[in-house]
């Protein structure tokens, strides 16, 4: 198969995608209790466990972050979509957020911030480092305890299984839902024997 | 709407999903041309546009980028699951991946690592940082220059629609391709004759 591989050139640009939209709650005690959705997050290590947020330095949270240490990395839904936009364009200046969208707070088990107990998992997070690099602020963080919704569990495995909880995807400017499934990790060399078996489960 | 919102807990993991399964290209001659597969990659700061990579330190890649001190990040689609998988389970210290994925490595513009030509999306970066975590070193980089597959242009508004070239999505430890359009950036607070005249577009 000849394709067309040319190629166009563009200037240096965040391009890294797709990407999660997290809803990242913050502050330490109800009154100063926020959301701010975020994109620039990811893992950073597996062994410890380790997380970031990049966060503007205009921006509230990066306040209430910097002040308190901790955060939490709620996972988000096509059910929680229109939240997850609201909360990424609204201030935490102007707005009590859990309360005009509905959400609700719940204190997390390691750290001071709020959970969204909505949110299928929360991530709970203490800092490490912060590195400044310009626009904005990494928050570098050490995962210190993990939350996830009883109802998502099968009742029977007791296996979780984030992908049925419609997680959704933020790519390029745009939300999309998660799309058809393709394979499993190393699906690329798994004995057609084993691949059958997985796939009959 | 009463939901039931109880949680179960868990010890510390990573959790933040969904994420891209990027190619990720580094080597400074043909000889040592190399692709890694990678999920723990991301954004970290907009303005100038960086980015950053998570590699175990025993992986071949990390002495690799350790030495050039450069690598890509290039997008993946549908059409390269495979070798995205493959590249992610097999040691650039046994195979020429390139070579094995029937993929074309072409110099970049602005480094010395190769592009994988395949992909839609290249995201040349030169490293300024290395930050030892534990299992993985994170290497904070600078995109230096990005290139686009020319073919996924629209020919008549000149777009690039990177949502169009089936973009696949890892999460949980399975690939999947992108799914359904939920809405854009701000459509949540978008004015309902704004919202219907992009729809038509």
């Amino acid at each position: 198969m000849e394709k067309n591989l040319k190629k166009v050139h563009w200037k240096p640009g965040t391009m890294v995608y797709p990407l999660p939209a997290a809803m990242v709650s913050c502050g330490n005690k109800p009154e100063n209790y926020n959301i701010i959705t975020i994109a620039w997050t990811g893992t950073t290590n597996t062994d410890p466990p380790m997380a970031y947020v990049s966060i503007r330095k205009s921006r509230h949270s990066h306040q209430l972050i910097s002040e308190s240490g901790e955060f939490v990395i709620n996972l988000t839904t096509k059910e929680l979509a229109f939240a997850t936009d609201w909360c990424g364009v609204k201030s935490g200046r102007d707005f009590d957020k859990f309360k005009e969208m509905k959400l609700n707070p719940v204190k997390g088990q390691k750290v001071s911030a709020p959970i969204v107990a909505e949110a299928p998992i929360n991530i709970e997070c203490k800092v490490t480092q912060v590195i400044s690099q310009g626009s904005h602020d990494m928050f570098l963080a050490e995962v210190v305890h993990v939350q996830a919704t009883e109802a998502l569990l099968d009742p029977k495995t007791n296996k979780f299984d984030f992908n049925k909880s419609t997680p959704i995807v933020y790519s390029h400017g745009e939300y999309h839902e998660l799309g058809k499934f393709i394979g499993k990790f190393g699906y690329s060399v798994m004995k057609k024997k084993t691949k059958k078996r997985l796939e009959k489960k």
